[in-house]
């Protein structure tokens, strides 16, 4: 595509700066437009050292309300904090709330390219990048994102002539980095990896626009005129019904949980030992994954009353604190629901080395969102692709995930449910919602059924943890976890 | 305090561990307690290498649900961010919301103590130190934050024994850092020094609690008890009136605003030259701020439709995206409402090198605030020291402050609201507020003059813009700008 790129534009200056005048106000009108129809924008900007991106971002929000947008910008290097986690944290982390643009000034391709270019990473990491990058844009979109990817190109001849005008200016030699130059000096090798890179990642739903820098003002309207068009078609598409979009065919899944016997149990002195050993050596396993900065992910799910709380102290009770943090999910904030729905669980990815414990998860999507109608059918139906896409990420990045689900049968349930009622000091573990969910047992079976089968993966899977027996599922959930720390440990 | 405190304890280990569950029975009811009032908790821990901060912290966390606790640790590390943030901003920005409780693993004390052991800063800069921590303790406690100090102690033989024990322990030796050795080598050293820096902070409002952790079941049990006690203190407080709270008596402000020449104005061609030039200058300095890691702060307030927008628009036009950022300030949202006033503020402080332009700020507390009664009496009055304290701590860490008050007079805001209703295009900028705040002109008269007359410092000054001419408010604004910026550069 940018082999074969005509520099040469069909504008001519002067009627630009008319046309521009009249996108300005447009685009004024439209900031305010998506703000109330809560349309989330991201538009992010790549292209050749001293193409000016910095002069047409700022041309591009002079109209726009300072309400409405923020600007990304550095996002080349990455910090001491953001090495430790998922390459797209970041990113994830940055996504605007609905209704808000976000402007990426270098994007998650910057580092695809850079190290692609100079052969840091080999082939299958670098299809690895480009196919997160495509999912993350996939998942997003799916949810009403509007994505705007912008490539400025200028010549090899171009750039060499806007450096050599940055270096006359005193005090500005510090602007061109080695990079810079090094792009210059080897432009057929950029250009050949970055035509790669955009080709690939040039999709049906998420295309790049191409804009020939050489001329600014032609430049800054074509930009302009990008932006409104995405914005214009994004506010046509909402008007259209939610269950206007594709039913997705999921197949039905078995009986997962029937197959697990809740009668296991385990005596009272043999748990009290093994529950001591076990500790032990995951405080040591911990500290393993410290010093070789394995990131882990244990993530919890269950029925109400099944004991996760007590499960997961068992857990921790010997860790070292700054090791480790426990998560507990509720419902989500406005904020959280002004994102899409992954993103407090991105937010919140342990640093390497770390073990983050999620009491209840992303799953939360595919079971109480599914069985309460918080999400659309097809929104929860597409959750399952979207997480198994996470997790792969997360598991590619390095990070170890257990997935727990702390299983208990309706009769147990009942005789707990009752227990907390009768105990003052534990009344307020139960509430209506409690009782709610109870009636709906059956429902959340087949979603829990569905679940488990559609999201266990080889780099994520599912232990069903029977906790009929509390004290059966404490060892059984610390012994999964010691066992897989210590093969990951021993293969690092 | 350190150097006379008594190493050995009045209880001995058996009593204590009954003593233990029964506070951590009281430690999980009050918990819930805090959450119910809304009161927030912050316990910091500092002390020797080896003190046994990790196991204690997670002693006391294991009965607190995990709702309501987060535990912040390496808070002696600065990341690359964080240094070029003022020193306290990452406890600011982790300050707890009302009822949660945050746990740090080494405090705002750490980095006054390693550098002060290691003559890093002078006697002038620990003492800006120590004045910057007890205002920000200040300016909590004042808000109903509880603040609980702990300082972990052990003696220089028993400290060498714990590493001892450490080094014996396969694959444990990277846990012990230079520093940890260093301390033990130079303990009588490090005694000094740490005994002054306790002693310096050890307010009335905010004292140190030394707990000898010789004995680990002990110390658990006095951090329990400590922890308890200050909790159930703040529960008795916060039944009592918000009234009773002391009176501040402020001196009457003179009529500031009135010594200004509104009808002051420029002709049109000579204001083309001057913006465009002003412009280009700025655009220039503010590479050379970021070249020189120089932040900048310019913070905006003025009266409704005074031409805020407008002027920051001309101050930015010219500038790099990448080199400033404009901050909308609106009102709170429930997670800012849900901590100190100010938060909200410590977390949108420019990065060295960055400009960030506040549209309206943080004195709001002293106008809108306080004309609304959205906050009581004594908090906008408090309000006023709270603020050229954070004005100050920030000048301190290097930012060149600006504030600008736009100034119209009534006739003049009469007439544009008048010309924005007839104008379908403007239309959207006029809300019925704008008319009430309009009623109240007198008042918020008083509190503008009071706001420039309690809070225009050496280090933070206002400047008052006439602005019933936008066109001479925007090349003022512009001159102030970069005059003071030129000098501080010549300077810098």
């Amino acid at each position: 595509m940018l082999n074969n790129f005509d520099m040469k534009s069909k504008y001519d200056k002067d009627t630009c700066k008319e046309i521009i005048e009249e996108y300005d106000r447009k685009l004024s009108s439209l900031s305010r437009e998506i703000e109330k129809h809560k349309i989330p924008v991201m538009i992010i900007f790549e292209g050749w050292g001293a193409a000016g991106k910095g002069e047409l971002i700022n041309e591009l929000i002079m109209p726009i309300d300072p309400r409405s947008f923020i600007v990304y910008s550095s996002f080349n290097q990455y910090s001491e904090e953001e090495k430790y986690k998922p390459r797209l944290w970041k990113f994830w982390k940055n996504t605007p709330e609905r209704g808000k643009i976000a402007i990426f000034d270098k994007s998650w391709y910057k580092n695809i390219i850079t190290e692609y270019t100079n052969k840091k990473i080999n082939e299958k990491e670098y299809k690895s990048m480009i196919r997160d990058s495509i999912s993350f844009e996939q998942t997003l979109i799916n949810d009403n994102y509007v994505i705007i990817k912008i490539f400025l190109h200028i010549s090899k001849e171009e750039q060499k002539r806007r450096f050599e005008k940055i270096e006359k200016q005193t005090g500005r030699a510090w602007m061109l980095k080695k990079e810079d130059y090094d792009q210059n000096n080897r432009y057929d090798v950029y250009l050949d990896s970055l035509s790669r890179v955009i080709e690939d990642s040039n999709t049906k739903i998420s295309p790049w626009n191409i804009i020939s820098s050489d001329n600014k003002k032609i430049a800054q309207m074509q930009i302009k005129e990008k932006v409104i068009l995405e914005i214009e078609k994004a506010l046509e598409r909402n008007k259209e019904m939610e269950d206007d979009k594709e039913d997705i065919y999921l197949e039905k899944s078995e009986n997962i949980l029937a197959k697990y016997d809740l009668s296991l149990d385990i005596e009272k002195e043999k748990y009290k030992q093994e529950l001591k050993d076990l500790q032990e050596e995951l405080k040591e396993l911990s500290f393993q994954c410290y010093a070789k900065r394995i990131p882990v992910i244990i993530a919890y799910e269950g029925w109400d009353a099944a004991g996760k709380g007590g499960n997961i102290r068992r857990l921790t009770e010997k860790m070292d604190p700054r090791g480790y943090q426990v998560v507990p999910i509720s419902s989500p904030t406005q904020i959280e629901l002004n994102h899409n729905h992954l993103w407090r669980f991105w937010t919140k990815v342990p640093k390497a080395g770390h073990f983050t414990i999620f009491d209840r998860t992303w799953y939360g999507r595919v079971l109480v969102e599914r069985i309460e109608g918080y999400c659309s059918v097809a929104d929860w139906k597409r959750a399952y692709g979207e997480i198994n896409d996470m997790e792969r990420g997360f598991s590619e990045f390095g990070i170890e995930i257990f997935k727990f689900w702390i299983h208990i049968d309706k009769e147990e349930q009942f005789k707990r449910f009752k227990a907390r009622k009768e105990n003052p000091e534990k009344q307020w573990k139960i509430t209506p919602d409690d009782w709610r969910n109870r009636d709906k047992w059956d429902q959340y079976e087949e979603a829990v059924n569905d679940m488990l089968s559609r999201t266990s993966t080889k780099y994520a899977p599912w232990d069903v943890i029977e906790s009929n027996s509390k004290k059966y599922a404490r060892i059984k959930v610390l012994k999964i976890v010691v066992e897989r720390l210590k093969k990951r440990l021993k293969e690092a």
